[in-house]
């Protein structure tokens, strides 16, 4: 059978999963206090995180699937996305309205290619 | 061309697909008649039974998305969710608050490893 | 490592990512100007499109998660789909409402076996 990997310490859910070549993981903001902008910010900085953790970069996003609290926070989204995103090697990308937890902006389910013999 | 392993009679919907070692498969409750925690455990008891018949288990599964009609009973999931889910071995899970169809209460959309033959 | 195959000009996102064989996108209606019913038939051509561009068809479906932005629509949904998707390889479907960007009543996360050599 195909090894599973799992990263993360919780016993509720698998901080990353890989599988296959291909590493899934959902990101929301370590800091609930801020804002919007901090908690994209520091979406996007964990997402960077986690990539090089499994030994990935930007260039290696498949899809990114955003779900905001509040859509009128798009455009906030879509200033500081751009200047993450890598131009040449964008990612597909989704973006939803949805009721988050408490205290939540945005939340975002990754999917990336991961090293192969991972 | 790698083969698609469909099952399921619908014409409109497969209950599961599996494709290149990977199983997705949505799961609402087919007795819509509960409450919210009858309708959590029916979903992950149906993901019980479709995991058995893809020669899988819960030690095997790769990602959950799970939307709720109200978050509110988030607290109820994550009580059933923790007794359920393997806790050396837990999926990437995301949760969020959307829509769903008249009488549900939850809807997950399930990843799981597949036996490699399949 | 296993390449990625990206299609599309924007910088934002890419049209289409292909990755060891599954090739996932996001339809929104091109014209944005119609009714519920002539956007579900946009996004629905517009997937058939996609799957010639990268040499798929409906039967390689392997999954569509779609965001209804009002879920009154979904017998709408479901008339034009049924005659859409092909009933003997159905991919798995799941639908949830959510807010969706001004104009959209439709958004679909598309899920595909591709070429084998892409």
């Amino acid at each position: 059978m195909i090894p599973i990997t799992r990263i993360g310490s919780s016993r509720r859910w698998s901080d990353v999963v890989i599988y296959a070549g291909v590493a899934r993981w959902v990101e929301v903001a370590e800091d609930t206090s801020g804002d919007v902008a901090s908690q994209i910010q520091q979406v996007l900085s964990q997402i960077d995180a986690t990539l090089l953790q499994i030994g990935s970069d930007r260039t290696r996003l498949i899809e990114v699937m955003i779900f905001l609290a509040d859509l009128q926070h798009a455009p906030t989204l879509n200033a500081i996305w751009d200047g993450w995103v890598p131009g040449e090697h964008p990612p597909i990308r989704a973006c939803v309205q949805a009721g988050l937890a408490a205290g939540l902006h945005v939340e975002m389910v990754v999917t990336a290619a991961a090293k192969d013999d991972q």
